[in-house]
């Protein structure tokens, strides 16, 4: 019974059934007839004329997207613990071809005007220091929390009297989207975002995350630096597919939906223990070690968290689209009964 | 009737069998366990420990793999011709940080220690200019013409003589063995080869190739460099599950046999018009615009080609591991009426 | 009366002398007598054999040294506060190809193994962390603070059992060494010191730095690292003379001195209003704004400092190997005056 | 009597006047009065106005413009023997990110519309071969030939129909000027010129070449670019002294002049063995070793220089501003007398 991360989860059949459909030759790269359904099919989902290319990891199509905001001798602001700046093994650093990450502060890893205001304002206009091209948030962000509609066009709205470029690392996007109730668009192009990260591989996918741009010009871009990183599959209809399956009948928000659920039955038994809100589908509890070994004794599997000061210790808790309903009863319970 | 590229090939049901024998959840990123049983497949192939570590791409595949064997201020000698110097998108230079192709001649895109020497011969050993630290060859040539064991042998020689390391893109490496009839250790690393792409894609595969080294230093640093570049999947089981079941019995073997049969037939045909012995699956056609369009009314496609001087047309014919035997007798027929 | 920054300070006399002494042809780049000269010139210095380099800036001098010691993928600890992070305009991501500056804490912009070690200690080792490869120490400090040949030496006993290079960026080295009253040695190479920038600019020269090598083999990348960009200047000979001249029977330490004396000096005047102790030619004063209103009236030039939280205001002074006497002490006495 | 190369020549006494003139404190960097002064003395110069940078070597102006001009992914069409392809140790590599070097061809180094149009003809508007951003050519050439206007004008009217930017490298710009009888305008900015490196290291100066900018946007993205590189020196004002100094009373042309004149005397001892024809102080002499040996015995220096085939031999003969008369008098004698 694990609950490791969504990132391991399996693959939606309504995927495998479009990957098999997907199994006759048509052209090679993005040439193909699924790859070139994909702005249709996100601009009608975000309701505004878009261009969307797939890319096979979150790492590479963040990356990909920032390159195109910033210039190599610019910045990104981020959050300190954003998964750009933690976990992405210094990916901007090569794509952004050594341009900065600004660490900026915020409850939950989400970042607010205030907060980014105040890393930009001590940095001098002169050419010493480093200058700022663009903002990017994690929609959900790292701790599980979800900007509302007003959140992210507040921080649009600053971006654009700074001049800088939005981008949201949305790869757990649904997951937010499931959470606030809102169209995708509310949160995202009608707020000022720029271009975004539409992931799928934790979602029911197996291998592809989607780069959705809402100024086609940087989309121009990316397709060159999508070739140049390695990056342009050549039989990328197996990833337009997984995608376009997922799209179809709002199946990312079906299975979002199943995995913030199983998260809200967890959190209400964790209710006193919590981190932070639950507003998709991570959990970060307060667990002491002997807790934690006593729900591993019985079968339950996670990754430990850093201990906020003070605390005797911590956990993760990650439910997927496919998290098993008996599972996630059973550790609510016993959670419950610690 | 396509003849266009074997990358754009369907999916072998043996790999459909695999993957979908890995949908069960596994650790993350390469710690499943069918990451790591790619050492072991791989070195009871080659005949010497190895490490083995997945890619999506031939071209990420080369571009890590020679980035751990040249600093940024080095180089690599290649062929003019070269896939990584023609056809990547400038890959080599956004992953070696800017380090230079250095491009040498040789009938059939191969390399020779003729040829190698005489474009290292000029270059004077100061900072200046900029130094080698590299060979990369393509198995089978872009030319679809396969370097012996011999050959590559005389290579190595030369890469150790001058502290070279050395490199083989083998994006047809399958096809290539297939058709020298030798091991595959016999043609790398017997021969001096440090670390080399070996592809699947074109042959059965979906989405993976493998990044083979002999040198396991080379490895330790691309393990890091693979990450940092977006290419570490969080899924790999599925990458691994594609390569494994290409390795199982052969059936990388069994696939490039067919694609070779396929092109010698083809080759049969084109007496006397081909531009390059037939060594793999790709044949290189003199065809007038005539000849092409005949072909192509009845059925035919593939690409044109660069016409040689004095030669009133060319085109390119791709064969696969799957391609209908009908088809190819069709063409094979249509070509002899010519 | 301008206490702004060394860096706009006169060149002094026997260095004048000395470029003059140059105008003569001999061979370009590094290969005049000049500049083969400088090896011995430190390596007597120090009392190690040593490899040296010169460059026209210490942002260029400190970045091909730790290009030298870090991959692209990896990164160098440094303080919050170094120059490196703070005012070389994002140099190092542009040297290095995008390694990281991990960003440590300590007193007086000095590090120590107890505030290196908190930042090492949560980076896995996994490739998802950005791993590091250096440290990088500033002597004397961005505060004007020195540290002392055990502290040197116990950041060397980090460096060694971790792993990592240790440099130093030594733009006021000489201002350092002058107070301390150590030998150069004694505060780099004998602690564990792998590379430093010997600043000279700043100190009575007019556009030449040196890096100095304690491990040739990092002397032989930088070599090509220098020339790539666009460093190594054709008539070498006039950065030389400027070297050789400064190091010539102690003119660095001398010069030091005064810019030293001056500083003290001032320093007895601010007592109370010191943000860090004076160890070198800067001081970080606690000034309202009224009092700098105050002493600019009266013709005191100097840059604002973000006040400390709870102060009124701050200012920075630096004095220089030529600053005027009467100056200071006129400076010395308003200041004790308001 | 050497004439191994112009750029080691000695320092015009008019330059060193400048050098201590400038030796009074002024704002740092590129603050202080004499490097803001160069805008309106190249504006003056050109007619035109621009923008004007000065950089330590020529190999860093070359690349920060055309870093300028060309993104990461992009290209830059040179001939094959330019100077940033073969002489500058892969900084363009650097300074690009990566960025490729297209190669094209032309008698005397000299490109021309249809040398350029040949290589860029085969590229493919896709993203897998690189696309050109940018066209750089060197006035004087490597083998001492001078574009006329019409020639630059007739490759700027290439560029601006292709949408690429173009871009001179000066080293020798005085030289060539000199030998054309035209004004700088003419064969520059009135030719399509976006962007130059003057250079003056050659001519009489220390240590300071000149970007000179025709669009103000690329100058706006050097400045960031040049301190990121290490280029921005603190004491600005002894490169900007020389740049002035050369530029007052048109000394820079004077002494294009002297060294042209010599040139020209040795150009007429040397009739029948001139591989180029003889525009600006480069001669590239077909002398076999004999003869260099005999010329070299009676003392004059110069460098080897590979012969062309059916030649026994060949060598490069530099004059410079400071060419002693006496000195050419008798090279061209000893040549004559061979």
């Amino acid at each position: 019974m694990h609950f490791f991360s969504d990132n391991v989860a399996s693959v939606h059949p309504r995927v495998w059934a479009a990957l098999h459909a997907a199994d006759v030759p048509d052209f090679g790269y993005d040439g193909d007839s699924l790859s070139r359904a994909l702005d249709e099919a996100f601009s009608t989902l975000f309701g505004r004329p878009c261009v969307a290319l797939w890319a096979a990891t979150g790492t590479a199509a963040n990356c990909l997207a920032l390159a195109a905001m910033v210039p190599p001798h610019g910045a990104v602001v981020c959050h300190r613990e954003a998964h750009i700046e933690v976990d992405e093994g210094g990916a901007p650093g090569f794509y952004l071809h050594g341009a900065k990450l600004i660490l900026a502060e915020g409850d939950g890893a989400l970042l607010s005007p205030e907060t980014i205001s105040a890393v930009l304002a001590p940095i001098r206009r002169d050419v010493h220091q480093v200058q700022p091209h663009a903002i990017s948030i994690t929609q959900a962000s790292e701790y599980g929390c979800a900007y509302r509609p007003a959140d992210v066009a507040a921080i649009g709205a600053l971006a654009r009297q700074r001049g800088l470029g939005l981008h949201m690392d949305g790869a757990r996007f649904a997951n937010a989207v499931a959470f606030l109730g809102c169209t995708p668009g509310a949160v995202t192009v009608d707020a000022g975002v720029d271009a975004m990260t539409f992931g799928f591989v934790k979602n029911g996918g197996m291998s592809a995350e989607a780069m959705v741009f809402f100024d086609p010009a940087l989309a121009d871009v990316v397709r060159y630096r999508r070739k140049r990183a390695g990056h342009l599959q050549s039989k990328g209809r197996y990833l337009a597919a997984q995608i376009l399956a997922l799209l179809d009948r709002d199946l990312w928000l079906e299975n979002a939906r199943m995995a913030n659920s199983a998260a809200q039955e967890l959190a209400r038994a964790c209710a006193g223990r919590l981190m932070h809100p639950v507003e998709a589908n991570e959990l970060f509890v307060l667990l002491s070690d002997a807790e934690k070994t006593a729900l591993r004794s019985v079968g339950f599997d996670f990754y430990d968290w850093p201990a906020p000061e003070g605390a005797a210790g911590a956990a993760r808790l990650v439910t997927a689209w496919n998290s098993d309903p008996a599972h996630v009863t059973a550790l609510a319970r016993a959670i419950t009964a610690l």
